[in-house]
Order: C-alpha cells, then sequence, then structure tokens
C-alpha cells in the first residue's frame, strides 16, 4: 500500500459522538473492525484508513441529526456509498463517523412527461436503469463500477457515455444536501434550466464530501433510444485510432460511446471475457438515434476510420453482441488485475484536449515501457480521457517507485498540454500533488468557500485540499 | 420607471478612486452625464441607477489594477457588456465605477481540431460566429441581443438553441477572473471534463459580477451541420401548441429550437417584420444534422403536431427563408414595442418542468386578460421556459401596478409548480423577492460564499441579494 497522510485524532470527540450516535442508531452504528476496514479505502494502492464508526441512517433527517452531533463535538463525518471511488475519498485520515448511505436506496419518483427523477444518494446506477426500463428510460452516465449515484455526483463522475450525454455535472438538475452545521439545502428545482443565483447544484457536484453530504439527487433522464448499434474497429497503432477518434469528433458525428483499448488491454480482456478480439488497439463505439440515424452513423465512422489505417470495422445492431462487447468493457478493472494476478492498480485520469489525445497516449506508452511497467490503456476518447493503470507488484520497491514516478509524470504531462490530472475520478487524496499546479490560484478561492462552509473542517477532511498534519 | 433600493454611498472612496484611476486611464476613464446613464440599467422598467465613473479597460491586468484601487477604498466595481441584460444587473444602487469590457473584444484564439476558442468578454455573440463562420464552426447559445460573451457567462444565459446545447453553464469550459481583491484566477482548462476541485467556473457562471469579473473565457463550439431546415406550425391554441412540444420532446427528436409565440406575439411580429405568419399560437422550429436526419426530424414533428391540431406545417430547408423567420423571432422585443408604442416592456422569465408548461401558459393568459394587460408571450418552449411580456403605459398608475401583480404572480406560479422564477435572465435587482421563496436555506449558503470572497461587498452590490439599505 502506499501511505497517505494521517492527521490528527479529536479522540474525546470521537468516543463522545460515539456514544451519543449509539443512543440514535442502536444497531444501525457499527465499530467492528472488518465494517470500518471495508467502509476506507480499498480499490486501488492507496492505503486504508479506516473511521471509527459506520452509521447507517435511513432519512435526510437522521444525517442532518447525525451531522450535527459530529459538528458540536469537532468529529469528521466521511459519506459513503459503494466504495468504488478510486482516490481514497472514503479514508478516514483524522478519525471520525463514516456515513453508509447504503440505505437511502429509494427512487423517490420517476416524471415520464419531463424525462427525470428524484432518488435518494444509495440508488446505484444499475439499480436506477432496471427500474426506469419498463418505461422506456435510461441515466446515461456510466462510471464502469455500479456505484451510487450520490458518489458519482459527489466525485463529478462519467464514462463511457459522457462523449454524448455529458458528466453528472450536466445531468444533475437540483440536490439535497446536508451542510456542516446540519443545515438542509436544496439547490435548485425541477426546471431544466436556471439562472437563479450562484449555482450550488455544480458547487456540490464533485465536492468529494468536503462540503456537505448529498441527501437527494433530481437527475435528467433520456429516453430509450428507437435504435441502438454497436462497432468495433482495429488499428496499427493507438496514434491511428486516436486520429480516427479525432475526426469523427471534429464531424460531429454524434457518437453514444467511442472508447480506446491498447494492445495490453485487449489481451487482457480476451482472457477475462473470453473473447477472440484482434490483439491490436480497438476501438468500441455505440450509437444512439433512429434506425436509419444509427446506420448513417456508423457507416460515416467506417469511412473515416479507413481513411486512417481502421481496419477490421465491424458494426451491430444485435443487442446481444453489443451487451457483450460492452460487458467485456466494463470487466476491463477486473480483467487488468487478472492479467497480472497479485498486483495492485494504480488509477491515473489524465484529460487532455482532443487534438493532443494521440502523442499523449503514445508518449504515455513509451514512458510505461521505458519504466518497465506493464500498464494497460483503455480511454474514453472522445472526451480526450485515458487511463493507463500500471499493474504494480507492491513487493517490489522498485516498480513501485517508478510507478508513482509514472503517475505524476503523467499528470504533469496533461496540466502541460492545456488538461487535467482527473477528468472524472476526482482528486480525493491521490492527486492533491496535482491540484494547485493545474488550477493556480483558483486553489485559494476554492479553500476560502470551504472555510466559509466548513470552519471546523469535518466535512470529509484531508480531501482535495493538501493535507495539513 | 419602477424605483429599486439606493444604497449608501461612500462619497469620499469615489472621488477618491475616480482621482486614482484617472490618473492611470485618462480618456478612458469617463464621468459625462450620458455616458453614465447610458451604463445604467435602460432596457426594461427598471429605474435608471447611473454608476459614478465608466473606465474602459483593454486588458486583465488594468482590470485587476482598478479592482484593487476599489477595494482599497471600499468603493463598488459593476461589469458592464452591452447593456442589454433584463434585470438591472448594471445599475450602482450605491454608486461606484462601470467597468465597461467593451474595448476587450478580441478573439485570442480558435481551436478547430478541440471544438473550442478563447475569447475576451467584449466579444459579442455575433461577433464570435463572423469570426468561426469560416471554420465550419459556430457557437451555439443565442439569447436573442447581440450580448457580450461576458455578460451571457455572467447571467447564465441561453435562448433559443438550449433545448439541443444548452446554456452558457454547459458552453463554458473555463473562465479567466479578477476577484474582490483584485487577484487573477483561472478555473479551469481546456478538458472537456474535469473532477479537479470545486467546479468555480460553473460557479461564477451566473453570479451576475457579484464575485468577480470574468475577464476572459474558454468556450466549446459545435460544427456547422451539414444540414438545417426550419418548419413552422399553427396551432387551435396555446394548449396543443404545448402539446405538441412535450411529446417532441418526450419522443427524443433532437430538436435545435422549438418556440412558442401566442396570437398576440404573432400579429406583433407580423406588423414589424412584414410576415405574413397565420394569426394563432405558433411553433417555430430548426432542426440540425445530415440531410436525412433533418428530413426525418421534420417528418416526425409534423406528424406528432399533426396529433394535436397542428396545421399548416411548412418545413424549408431554404437559408433565406430560414433565416427570414429566425430574424423574425430574433425582433420580437422590437416588435413588441412597436406594437404598443410608447410602452415598457414588463421582463418574466418563468421556467416550468415541461409537463406543466401548457397549463401555466394558459393559466398566464387567463390572469393577464383578468388584469387588462396587453401580454405578448415568446417562449423557448423545449426548456419549459416562456417571457410573457406585458407592455405597460407608465403614466397609468393601475397599469403599472397591475403588472406588478401579473410579473409577482407568474413568478410565484412557477415556483409553485416545482419550476424557477428565472430560466435565462437572473435575478439581478428585479427577482430578488423570489429568489428566497424559490430556493429557502440555500440562499443562506450563497450569502456565505458572497461574504467570503467578496467580504466587503464591493463586487456588484445589491444584485442577486436583497439590498440592505
Amino acid at each position: 500500500m502506499v501511505q497517505v497522510t494521517t492527521l490528527p485524532r479529536n479522540e474525546t470527540g470521537i468516543r463522545t459522538v460515539i456514544d451519543v450516535l449509539k443512543q440514535q442508531f442502536g444497531e444501525r452504528l457499527q465499530t467492528g473492525r472488518a465494517v470500518r476496514e471495508q467502509h476506507g479505502h480499498t480499490t486501488t494502492w492507496i492505503e486504508n484508513q479506516a473511521p471509527d464508526a459506520v452509521v447507517f441512517p435511513t432519512s435526510t433527517q437522521e444525517v442532518s441529526d447525525l451531522v450535527k452531533v459530529c459538528a458540536t463535538h469537532d468529529v469528521p463525518v466521511i459519506p459513503y456509498g459503494t466504495g468504488t471511488s478510486l482516490e481514497g475519498h472514503v479514508n478516514a485520515p483524522a478519525g471520525g463517523i463514516s456515513i453508509d448511505l447504503s440505505q437511502m436506496n429509494r427512487v423517490i419518483e420517476v416524471n415520464p412527461g419531463d424525462l427525470d427523477c428524484r432518488v435518494q444518494p444509495g440508488v446505484t446506477r444499475e439499480d436506477l436503469n432496471t427500474h426506469l426500463r419498463d418505461q422506456g428510460l435510461f441515466f446515461p452516465i456510466d462510471p464502469g463500477a455500479n456505484a451510487s449515484l450520490g458518489g458519482m455526483a459527489s466525485t463529478r463522475a462519467s464514462g463511457t457515455n459522457a462523449v454524448r450525454y455529458g458528466t453528472m455535472k450536466d445531468n444533475v438538475l437540483s440536490l439535497e444536501a446536508v451542510m456542516a452545521d446540519g443545515r438542509i439545502i436544496r439547490t435548485g428545482t425541477r426546471a431544466r434550466k436556471s439562472s437563479a443565483g450562484y449555482d450550488l447544484t455544480r458547487l456540490l457536484v464533485g465536492s468529494e464530501g468536503t462540503l456537505g453530504v448529498i441527501t437527494e439527487i433530481t437527475l435528467r433522464l433520456q429516453g430509450i433510444p428507437e435504435a441502438m448499434s454497436a462497432a468495433r474497429c482495429s488499428f496499427p497503432s493507438v496514434d491511428e485510432a486516436c486520429q480516427a477518434v479525432t475526426s469523427v469528433i471534429q464531424y460531429g458525428v454524434p457518437v453514444a460511446r467511442i472508447e480506446l483499448l491498447d494492445t495490453t488491454m485487449v489481451k487482457a480482456i480476451n482472457g477475462y471475457s473470453k473473447l477472440n478480439l484482434p490483439e491490436t488497439p480497438l476501438l468500441l463505439l455505440e450509437f444512439h438515434g433512429t434506425e436509419n440515424s444509427v446506420t448513417e452513423q456508423a457507416e460515416i465512422f467506417g469511412a473515416l476510420a479507413g481513411e486512417v489505417g481502421g481496419h477490421g470495422f465491424e458494426a451491430t445492431t444485435s443487442t446481444e453482441e453489443r451487451n457483450r462487447l460492452w460487458k467485456a468493457r466494463h470487466d476491463a478493472y477486473w480483467a487488468m488485475l487478472q492479467y497480472r494476478p497479485g498486483a495492485k492498480g494504480v488509477a491515473t485520469d489524465a484529460c487532455v484536449p482532443i487534438s493532443r489525445l494521440a502523442e499523449c497516449v503514445t508518449a504515455a506508452q513509451l514512458k510505461a515501457d521505458e519504466l518497465g511497467l506493464i500498464a494497460p490503456i483503455v480511454g474514453h476518447a472522445g472526451d480526450g480521457n485515458f487511463h493507463v493503470t500500471p499493474l504494480v507488484d507492491m513487493d517490489n520497491p522498485q516498480e513501485v517507485e517508478n510507478a508513482d514516478i509514472f503517475a505524476s509524470w503523467l499528470s504533469e504531462l496533461a496540466i502541460s498540454v492545456g488538461g487535467t490530472c482527473t477528468g472524472e475520478h476526482g482528486i480525493g487524496q491521490g492527486k492533491q500533488a496535482y491540484l494547485e499546479k493545474e488550477l493556480g490560484e483558483a486553489t485559494v478561492i476554492m479553500s476560502a468557500i470551504k472555510a466559509a462552509l466548513d470552519p471546523a473542517n469535518i466535512m470529509n477532511p484531508g480531501k482535495i485540499f493538501p493535507a495539513r498534519p
């Protein structure tokens, strides 16, 4: 594990808060070691920092009550969805109370006429889509993991569909949240647009639990398209694959998904998902629209890809074939871990202007090779976002060091070409070193907002901003 | 004119600041009455509150310098674009310095490969589109007026294309701004998405100059579609027209524009633009896509409209015909003023869930009739946003009172059905009475952010938040 900073603990406050909350929550407050560790970070090479207790509230009022208790005694509050975030967001570097929102998992209402719905934060994206299917609706944001919608809002998640449907920032209409003093606010209405005051919705989306606990989300929905088709196309190199991406975006084809996999990733997926994809760089695509429109989109893409060396282009409207390809894509993380058993994945999340994508992905491949790292690449190429994931033997200090060198190098490369160190994962603990490099003086303004809304720093302390031990 | 609150003036500070700035800006600081009044509010029935001086900076550094001088002497700073905002945003209720950004009107760079550009805040949307045309690109946000992009960002503007392309919040990638202490910040990068820290871009978009002065904007662009077609369709009543809108949105047709005009508005436009549109409620539409796709979209719309009583459906791909229709739509405000010469327009901006649009527009017509008001309606119906504009004889106190009753009633109606009092104009001075009704405790959080980032309240004081005289 890679160590993260530990912050001073308020032992007296923590003990008091646990005693007080035990009265209200009974068995819904847990202090066993296993449950606490499961509520710390578990997904990547960042070490686990378990909270002191885990509480399972069932209503906004209960969340407000427990935040008030924590505020009174100056004890950290760490919201928890499904624990699938990648940058240590659910760790408790100063201890404190993990708020597990999994019991707040109700779809409150669906308004098909307005293409929106209200959900509690513990509803997962797959649960929501199952709930919506009969009404001909779907929620497009798809970060791979079956994450909770509260967690997805908190990290400003996106994923494979973002090139067409945007990210969580574009699909959250309004939020209800409990702020640091226990106050319950509602940030907007069900209107599709608004100019009423500061955009607190977008301020909370991506705030990683450092400003408030999201307790309800109003989401925009989409009608399930009349037709969907999937396609795949192989390329001699990632450079040519990226060129195809750039031309399809510039041409204005409204692709719903356009995903890049490098040769190593294709090999990993072939092994894990029992596929026979050609082991060269690959683009996976999906088109949404009317029957005519998806056919036309696929044809245009095929022609553009052919111009830059694409081969083996295949499109299908078979639901079964489509699901098989996308299931394999979604299992990429597990496929990688199986590709090098026992290794830990190092999450990277560079996002660059798409005109710079080809050179950045190629440079990343060379750099990983140079450092002797096995590092499959998968990317939401239409957004310029790509994940290089060094698979690291944590017992080999040289390899750990090289992975660290690589991750820093990649974040700085992204920043140097006008991009960001994190397209969709968030800063958490793992990317703090780059936030100021990326945004400079703007981080002073972020800190001022944090200090104004959470003066005692009890809301998920040690995340986003460099920890002060 | 309708009076707005006057705030206490810091006379000594204002005199000192003008003396100091005169040294730096020379003739680019103006104190003549005509230029000062022209920089107060002039568009609607809100009274004019002129600033004490108008400064014309030419660079971000100059804006920073002058904000620092104002901060030192506790003097208000009011950013000014083209003065086309509708809610008194550019008024100076406590006096102070208007920053006219019209000389910062350079398109800094266009990146066709990334579909983005960087512009200074004084560039207007028409200037930008003229600049982009040769490169096959356009910027879709279109609030009617030829507003400056800085002003459009500040009020979170949208307009006719928002149903497809979103609002300013969706199309600003990043901002440069001068904050209340003169600090220059950059809120993001050129990456198409990011999860790096708080979304200061979206916090500044729509903040109406109360947090900072926008000095540069990075915008997303669109490729000019291969084909565009326009269509119009008449309906027996606004209710049926709204039903057609609701079904086209629910069906998922990616309409680029879908605008509602009531009978009075059609009459006004016929008069002003020398057209012969049937004088019944009308929808104007535009479709963007490939040749096949725009034909298909128009066909689907025609069928859906026919089911709810639409008649006289006509679609055209003739550029001349299309421009003539949309020019008429854009001139709606002037057409209204000519429809009742000498009257002032009262801006309303209700935006409701589209399932409630038909009933709200119908109720608004009845209410205006009941109050004896001439009040044409035009709406960005695909977003549920509609403008009822009472045309008021300001010499008739009863009529002025009735218009005021109507505007309040409409804002409250919108809020009561889960919508907002302002879909795209902003709060400014005119909508302050409704912000707390709409968002409750969330306004306390907004005030806390304002106090943290502008403790002396020098950034456009008296806007968004109720003035404390």
